[in-house]
């Protein structure tokens, strides 16, 4: 439930504000997240840490000394952008390089790979590591498609200790490697989550189960039990980690009890004096552990357990000092930094004019003004059906992108700027605010367009399927995803394809886009059949058969309303 | 929600075994409570602090060098024992003596107090504090009746950095009442909180409300407003808590953002950016603020604002280093204690035989076994009673009480004891098991019928009625409760007035008694007109209007079941 009346447009501003006012002695703002507000000695390697907000304290919670320099802080459970990310990393930067750490999620990998690309193109060395030790979301031979959940938090020790210690950037990313190796995790939830503002849970969990395998953003479970005992529950999770060790996994462990938003810490506790028993029954030496709320998914009631195998490095490393806002071991000691930060060079100016057709920006804002108004519509039925088997962000992370590229693209449109500088604008305010996959996804697209329309001398509707075709190849390059893989590349290629062929064939754009979204709305429902086939675990693609991509499905409505839109304004080639 | 299927009747046990498993740097476990697993200097004022469980990481969490040196952990909202208290307080003592905190309840007042006495006979010296922050409960010229929320914290954190700065016990004791006289909190709920095992909340809060001034056992607030924004909610706590300022209460603050329980950290954060902004309007400085959750209630969602309004030595004593498993401030060192702790001797080895009536004592036996099974089946019906305007656990407590007594006095009995001593080991079950005031006063009424049976050479309807006259009086002494102050006395004088005059009358004890329960049951329904007088704020005293008081009714239920088994045993004097 949410405790109070949220204006989400401000939501995430006024929690970081509220988080740096009641944590100075750790940390200050800065655009796009938090940095350290102590010294961080010339030339160590800088950890970056960051994803979604609504996992306290992941991230923010997590940035002083001996821990991460900076986190970079999306909107509720969807990833910053790679923008964000970059001045995060430039404001921490002591020219040791800067590692960039992550749960591996799609919006995450997506854009803490691009943001690695940018900092290295402008002479950073960036790494990313991508955590994944939640054993349900795929098998052991999978590693690499695993979720990352609450070993975030033994990762990040490890490699912020590392960093502290003076360790190379080469060996920073080296150890946290081997700590998210040997990193597993399982959580189950009793109830799901509430995203601020909204009036009922991502998901529920049936009165009297537990579901086992349930993500930190409202994924649900893979399977269900009846609610358990303490005895019980701790049976379950033991087991199954122990059936999932590392190679040479040693005797002595790192244990993480974690609670995700409303478990009791009594009953942490009380599971806690379960778990050791079984752990300790087995042989095995617990190493300093931590029990409590350490990553959570905003009001979820559920727990996961965290085993980081040792040996000795991770063991010295976990065990090193650290102070942050929400985690603190020993005693560090660190100058505050008095320095009045660098103001970053503030990105690109405003693009050059590419264009002077002001009648077509002004169509630009109409059709990004009207995408916006029929994705607010459209955004709780997008995020249910993102829920089935997804984190259900889809429609709220569409409605915010189209609502910022709208505004953009009308501030754009009214300091006169022609429809290519217009779209840019609205490109890059989509993938600035809209957050997760489809945000950068559609950043993306919208980017190409505009690129096509600055490099065109006039408009055409040879013009438009040039456009289509670059924003298609943007998303493809960027997202890896094929046909049939169940995203939004499934509408989007009938679509593009059906548009060129109906021009071929000498119709006007307006009947030719009609023609094609019919056939993307057509290719989105046909996603129904599809599984998934990018980072989700077996029984999640399972859940999923029978519904529609929700990527799939916005990108035939918002080719629909464009169509609409074209229409009526009778443009024709 | 209960995230598990718990056992009530190893949960605290459980909780203390995984608590201090998950904290070893920090606390050790001994009867009663946790103590610091660190050296505690010779010398040293020892604060213990302590109350019911729920409202982690009150108290548990805050023994650490800087803090709390033990904290005594009673049932789920219960008090603990005055035993436990000695217990804990006699383990951490160093010479420096004692200062017992707790929140200013009934109970706890009770206990402690009672603790204080038992320690001073024994040699220690012992001071107490209760805390008494909290506006709501009632008016600024009764800060004595004042309940104590989160406010506990920067009490207990001023007195602990007094102890470890080696002020005397006198010099604690008087910063940690000036500490606890500029204290003032507000609290507001959005909705109640479960016990463990429970299946619906203590009380409940209108969809779309918010109930102010709440206390911290799912006592009812003392009004209602619709659900606020963070502007909104920010407004109503700082003016209420600025219209409540101590005298001198000078311009430095600490400010502490405490969640209750399920309030999400991302909208705690919120809010306290929106408190920040009116508390610096105001022209105050905010010293070293806390937002995280500080004293809990189980999973209640809620948040309430805590306001220290600072002197110079206050101000030192609150940014003093601390280290506990919650609460962490600065750099500390501390030495493990690697002693192995004395062993307390085991309290006074059981009772000399005061009489040989074994079949008096099987008697007695069956009688506390029956009003286990009696009370067993009325616990949910005597909490919900006691939620009406209390704290909703006198159900369980007496549930709880009773058991311990039935299996105290059986074990006794058949080591072959007789009635008084099964009658005073019982009775020292209860008051150990059964936490909060009814708790304490059961324990006392049935230590003193067992003195009288002690006392007598043989048992006749005679010492039937001393034995009552005795129990009532331990209560009064003790509850300093007065007839018509809404309390159980208000049914346990007419019980004893007719036991007495019936017996006078020439009736048998079986006929006397029944008359006397049927008095009690007809006085406990009568109390549904009185107004409470004991401590509680006046919107409370109203909403108990119309309904009987639990003590009351549970005390006549009480006397009618023995009265019953009475009569089956055809008892005659």
């Amino acid at each position: 439930m949410t405790a109070m009346q949220l204006d989400a447009s401000t939501f995430a501003a006024d929690m970081l504000d509220g988080f740096t006012a009641a944590n100075p002695q750790y940390v200050k703002a800065v655009d796009g997240g938090v940095i350290r507000s102590t010294v961080i000695p010339d030339g160590q390697a800088a950890l970056v840490i960051g994803g979604g907000s609504g996992h306290y304290p992941a991230f923010a919670g997590l940035v002083g000394p001996g821990l991460a320099a900076g986190a970079v802080c999306g909107n509720i459970f969807a990833s910053p952008s790679a923008s964000q990310i970059c001045r995060v990393a430039r404001a921490v930067h002591r020219g040791g390089g800067v590692l960039l750490g992550y749960g591996n999620y799609a919006g995450d990998v997506l854009h803490f790979g691009l943001a690695r690309e940018q900092l290295r193109a402008s002479g950073i060395d960036a790494r990313t590591i991508a955590v994944t030790d939640d054993i349900a979301s795929a098998p052991a031979d999978q590693l690499h498609k695993r979720r990352g959940i609450a070993g975030d938090l033994t990762v990040f020790k490890v490699a912020g200790a590392a960093a502290e210690a003076g360790y190379s950037l080469d060996a920073v990313e080296q150890v946290a490697r081997r700590a998210n190796h040997r990193t597993r995790s399982l959580g189950v939830a009793f109830s799901g989550c509430t995203l601020p503002g909204a009036d009922r849970p991502l998901f529920s969990v049936p009165d009297g189960m537990m579901a086992v395998g349930m993500g930190i953003h409202g994924e649900p479970g893979i399977s269900e039990l009846p609610l358990p005992t303490p005895d019980e529950l701790a049976k379950v999770l033991v087991h199954a980690l122990l059936n999932d060790r590392p190679e040479n996994a040693g005797e002595r462990v790192v244990v993480l009890l974690n609670g995700l938003g409303t478990v009791k810490y009594d009953e942490l506790f009380v599971l806690y004096s379960k778990v050791r028993l079984l752990l300790e029954g087995e042989g095995l030496t617990i190493v300093e552990p931590e029990c409590g709320e350490l990553v959570t998914s905003l009001d979820m009631s559920g727990v996961s357990l965290t085993l980081l195998w040792l040996d000795e490095e991770l063991e010295s490393l976990w065990a090193a000092p650290a102070g942050s806002p929400a985690f603190r071991k020993g005693a560090v000691s660190a100058e505050p930094d008095l320095s009045s930060p660098d103001e970053e060079a503030a990105g690109p100016a405003g693009p050059p004019e590419g264009s002077s057709h002001t009648a077509a920006s002004v169509l630009a804002v109409e059709l990004f003004e009207a995408v916006d108004r029929m994705l607010t519509q459209a955004e709780s039925a997008l995020g249910d059906l993102d829920a089935i088997a997804g984190d259900g962000d889809h429609g709220i992370g569409m409605a915010r992108g189209a609502r910022a590229a709208a505004q953009a693209a009308r501030r754009r449109a009214e300091s006169g700027s022609g429809i290519g500088a217009v779209t840019l604008a609205a490109g890059e305010a989509w993938a600035e605010e809209a957050g997760g996959t489809s945000g950068a996804l559609w950043g993306a697209a919208i980017c190409a367009v505009s690129s096509t329309l600055l490099r065109s001398a006039d408009l055409s509707s040879a013009t438009a399927v040039q456009a289509v075709d670059a924003a298609l190849a943007a998303m493809q390059s960027l997202g890896k995803a094929e046909p049939g893989d169940k995203t939004m590349v499934d509408s989007f290629v009938p679509f593009a394809v059906t548009l060129r062929q109906e021009m071929a064939a000498g119709k006007t754009l307006e009947h030719a886009w009609q023609a094609a979204a019919a056939a993307a709305t057509s290719a989105a429902a046909a996603t129904a059949e599809l599984r998934p086939n990018l980072g989700r675990a077996r029984p999640l693609a399972e859940r999923s058969l029978g519904h529609p991509d929700p990527g799939a499905v916005s990108l035939a409505m918002i080719a629909s309303t464009i169509g609409e839109n074209i229409k009526k304004e009778d443009i024709r080639g």
